[in-house]
């Protein structure tokens, strides 16, 4: 194994899946990062116990030449070989290795020497099969994500509700999160999927934050392959693997009610403004319970209040209401991460009664939904 | 107690002040921050058991009106306070006491009643006698403490190491600081200075790292009452005050070499890069070890190595030398952060032997120097 390469281009890609590398793994083959060089280019990958990052750094890219290839070869070196190349000298870095397990490194005058583990140890990447694919703009991809992620559980009691839900029916991708508090549901059309079904496939939300940092550097479309035991993600020439949770995500559709009582439409900033307020009084207690009630002359009255600390109103304007008047009280925290989940500015609370869930929407747009239960004060 | 405040205006003041209070303090007033509203304006008190911030908002600033006032007043709030204040709705605060322990505060459309404490139990701030008092530059103090505050100790067995010596004569203000394995010494001159002596004044490092934030709000001549028992600092409309550390702080003059063995000069950037890639591999010992040794040809070697990790050799050219030969092993923290904070490209390293202290200077610059002791590796 020798080769010399730019150090810009493998501290990009080392920055990728480093990601997936924990220094605190029991394994610990995998808290390091392998290194594979041949005539194709470098691959590189890093693992943990949930999710695999690969990503290939061709010889040659745009005409410009990355690698000069002296020999073929692999290693695993500790995952601090990122922070060694970062902070070399020069622009190229020479990597030669002199005996079985170990790695000369050099760049400009700074000579490195350091010690790896035996590549024959490191676990394979299983191989998929392309039958369940297919493809979804990056962008796409991260605002699905960003908008249920948050809502799902870190409670490992009910292990399946740490994972968001994928499914696929009929062309249309949907996402569910919930942690039996509050849901959120969002769904999106996806091209030239028809042949394709996919039911409650639990990915873990550790993995699905990493790949949500992954697709913020690409815009470009990402191929998506899906198999019982593991979700396969694929853009521009990173591979990210992530295994599936086991057990039976609770049957989402049967949850959402259908039965509206009263609905209120108003300015999301105004009403996140309110209830941000509201929360400094009302963290206080243990649930962060915030009040609304619909007032006279197209208002509602957010309040808070605390033995300790004092009492807080606000009113906000109502653009416009339906039904009967709304008492009810919730958790600041679960309602102000649905609020900012939500990209229009305006917002609609649809109310099934004062014990019951109530959902929030963005006026005029039916694929997101959160769903909150409320809290009962008295 | 009962006034109209300018939100910008009670924002900016309140920042400065909550510097003082923690949450944590068992004093629960303390917890708090003093408003007292009269016809000079509103003042500010924030405090802990080491430091007290007092800020003044006067009514009128620039010809603007700041603060419409309709009854004199005091109260202690607690310090949340400023999360509300800085959350309200609108550009005008009113503050009004509804009951002795209970204000309420209107803005907008958002209005919140907050209990506070007795202002008749709020500490007094001390009066000081402006015997020993003189003038320095914001900028100059700024860079004094930065230069010097990183090099005390943070273990309690010898509190006295905790803080930053103060010493004064014949116009010279000296600072030390030491954790007695390493020590910075800066002085600066001071004008109109003759008359005052101040000898081993030991300020905590933690509110000299408040008071170096305060500074950098402000480009003007800082005010400094030194008195046995507190340092009084004064700039703007701002009021610093800091405890004193009881207790003999070491002789410093002694301690510094007179007699040198071997001096060199290099870069301080390429010196602190080669010292930062050899402390990749050092930082897995305890003491983080890195050697330097004087080669032929006006190079050092800066090296570094790990049985578990590997080694790590680096080149760095020397713009001069004199005198013998180097060999020298030495703790990379205390180098890397010495070296941070000396200001000029090209630094002096003078050596007294091979177990005896070094010193790090600026090249033509005497009123800075960094003493390190280096480490037995045999």
């Amino acid at each position: 194994m020798h080769f010399t390469i730019n150090k810009s281009s493998l501290v990009y890609a080392l920055s990728h899946v480093n990601k997936a590398v924990s220094s605190k793994n029991t394994i610990p083959i995998l808290t390091g990062i392998k290194f594979e060089i041949n005539e194709s280019g470098l691959t590189l990958t890093g693992a943990d116990s949930d999710i695999s990052i690969q990503i290939k750094v061709p010889l040659q890219a745009e005409g410009k030449e990355i690698i000069k290839l002296f020999e073929v070869g692999a290693i695993v070196l500790p995952r601090y070989v990122f922070d060694i190349v970062r902070k070399l000298p020069a622009d190229e870095i020479e990597f030669k290795k002199t005996e079985k397990l170990s790695i000369f490194i050099k760049s400009g005058l700074s000579e490195f020497r350091i010690n790896g583990y035996d590549v024959d140890e490191y676990p394979e990447i299983q191989a998929v099969s392309d039958k369940k694919s297919f493809y979804v703009e990056s962008s796409l991809l991260r605002t699905m994500l960003r908008q249920t992620t948050f809502a799902i559980s870190n409670n490992e009691s009910r292990p399946i509700l740490t994972g968001v839900s994928w499914n696929l029916e009929d062309d249309i991708l949907k996402f569910y999160a919930t942690d039996s508090h509050r849901l959120a549901v969002k769904e999106a059309v996806i091209e030239n999927a028809e042949e394709i079904k996919i039911s409650g496939l639990v990915v873990p939300g550790k993995a699905l934050k990493e790949l949500a940092k992954i697709l913020e550097d690409y815009d470009s479309r990402v191929k998506i392959v899906a198999s019982s035991n593991q979700l396969y993600v694929e853009v521009d020439n990173i591979i990210f693997i992530s295994r599936i949770l086991d057990g039976t995500y609770p049957d989402i559709p049967r949850i959402i009610p259908k039965q509206i009582e009263s609905e209120i439409t108003l300015d999301r900033n105004q009403l996140i403004d309110s209830i941000e307020r509201a929360s400094l009084i009302a963290r206080d207690s243990r649930n962060n319970i915030v009040k609304l009630v619909t007032l006279e002359n197209n208002l509602v009255e957010i309040s808070s209040s605390s033995q300790e600390l004092g009492n807080v109103t606000e009113l906000v304007e109502i653009h416009s209401i339906k039904g009967e008047d709304v008492k009810i009280s919730f958790n600041a925290k679960y309602v102000l991460e649905a609020l900012n989940a939500i990209e229009n500015d305006e917002i609609v609370i649809e109310f099934t009664g004062a014990l019951s869930p109530f959902m929030l929407k963005s006026v005029n747009q039916e694929n997101l939904l959160h769903l909150i239960l409320p809290i009962r004060t008295h």
